[in-house]
């Protein structure tokens, strides 16, 4: 294709911002985000709506109408290429609406598109760029890209600790280490994720509602997971709460891309034990605890060494007193 | 006085700068920083000295010579007032100077000065502002300040961490958890101290050298202080140690205004239970160990509401993949 809009970039980047939207609310469906320029002229902006349906493009083009002949798409992942019975591939939607140009961050993992997507718009004559800010586009859709390479959600370890990495005092009280900026945050991510676990312990002393406190979001309320290899007292089963037995049963939740660990120190330690965490929140207040219940039991370290260069912090921000720090798994280069 | 220079906060900030030159090294006498400015234009400079003479005003009068005539003096504790048989009182050298203005950060709390250094300079009918700076000039002379408001050494209590808060792993194995710029600047610490303080557990298990590893400052290696209640087996003293049995008896400790707590969790832990800690140096890894050496034991505490206020961050910077935090005990609003 030709040389891109010198402002690609912050289209794409504008394209990311919608597909972080959809995020916790569009499996097995990717969490996509596309915007139509014209003429240097937004003209559509669409994000994969709850459920899956419609996709990103469709709604974009459905805002565009007219104006999308002849217009620049930024799409954040690579058009679908597969008809369904619940609407058209987005590939043809492009065809038909006469785009000149598409940009894709990433192309699509799904063997039904895998590289079709793209084929297709190329045969109808339409240009196309590919990974342009791909690296940001596998944060922003994260957990559809974890269940297509590895088979399972992308799972975010959250903790909140003292400076000392205490999450309760001895005696195991917990309210509050943080402070409400970030206790606010903390809701915030639980409505980006289809579902939420907690270990045993935490399930039995808090019995936690576990759902999202933020004016507007009362309805994202996730799925609620019990790790327990034994059965606790009374059923979890019909309470709205799912027991699994190991980390690794995540991995056959229908519908779940993205799974929240909120605790304790024993279901957070059999997530990094098994390492199955890809993400880390960690919002620290600046308060000594001493002596008190430590983040974490064994993860099965058998040396320092094997510790370093497992985590890159990816995102950092101060909530009012406390602080949170975002860590991904680091990546190899 | 007139109005200062719009530079004043400036030039004040350079006194402070020259005044850390000195910390750790004059006790106790205080590490004061002057600066000396006719017409704009810096003509002399100086620091306490160590051991504690020359005095700041006495190095930067030398160096300015007849330039100090009429010019403006930044100076970041008020001039002493009282001779000695090691050198003169630095208020007269500032009158015999014919210096015009004297701009002080914070005045002397020594009874033998407090208040008679400024009125000696405006009954010679030099110009004199006050508290200029005086935050900054607090941290700056903290050793000092400190030992004349309560008796005792400033002291700072050093822990280097994973984000889980463990200080080493529970074989023990503690080398590496930061890295080399990390223990760097570590080192740079101990060269700011009179005396950096371990606890038996840490001396018995590393018979660690506390030395300062840094090209350019052998020379500072800080007196070495052994916290323990026992009798350690074979005699710390000798060994160049100093046994003290209770953190408390730090305020017996002559010649001394800045003390580092090193470690270990004991250590800390003891200082932090007798609330004799006035600032946190938190060097933290990017790592996770999990089930490891916590970085404090029980430190007195019976509420997390009692845990909140008490510390409030004054610096943060990258250290390679670590990150260094600094907290200083919160201050009255």
């Amino acid at each position: 294709m030709g040389p891109l809009n010198p402002d690609a970039a912050r289209w794409m980047g504008a394209a990311l911002a919608l597909a972080a939207r959809g995020r916790g609310r569009t499996a097995p469906n990717p969490n996509v985000g596309c915007v139509i320029v014209n003429r240097g002229r937004v003209v559509g902006r669409g994000w994969t709506q709850p459920g899956g349906r419609p996709h990103a493009e469709a709604m974009a083009l459905a805002q565009a109408g007219e104006e999308a002949r002849g217009a620049t798409v930024y799409v954040t992942l690579e058009p679908c290429a597969h008809e369904s019975a619940r609407g058209p591939a987005c590939s043809s939607l492009l065809i038909e609406a006469g785009v000149a140009r598409v940009a894709i961050a990433r192309g699509d993992p799904d063997p039904r598109t895998h590289g079709a997507g793209i084929a297709r718009l190329e045969a109808a004559g339409i240009a196309v760029a590919q990974d342009m800010l791909a690296a940001e586009a596998r944060t922003a859709m994260a957990g559809f890209l974890t269940r297509q390479a590895l088979g399972r959600p992308q799972v975010t370890l959250k903790l909140a600790t003292s400076l000392d990495g205490c999450i309760a005092l001895a005696s195991g009280e917990s309210r509050w280490i943080t402070g409400a900026e970030a206790r606010a945050h903390a809701h915030l991510e639980r409505a980006r994720h289809e579902a939420i676990l907690v270990g045993r312990g935490t399930w039995q002393a808090d019995t936690p509602t576990l759902d999202v406190r933020l004016a507007g979001l009362e309805d994202r309320a996730p799925r609620r997971l019990l790790l327990s290899r034994r059965h606790p007292h009374g059923s979890a089963e019909g309470n709205g709460w799912h027991k699994i037995r190991s980390p690794h049963d995540i991995a056959t939740l229908a519908g779940v891309d993205h799974v929240l660990v909120e605790g304790g120190a024993g279901a957070a330690s059999a997530f990094l034990a098994a390492d199955l965490v890809d993400r880390l929140l960690l919002y620290r207040a600046p308060i000594l605890i001493g002596g008190g219940l430590p983040a974490l039991g064994d993860i099965g370290l058998g040396a320092l060494a094997e510790a370093h260069g497992r985590w890159q912090q990816t995102d950092a921000r101060q909530l009012g007193s406390d602080r949170l720090e975002v860590y991904e798994r680091a990546r190899e280069a």
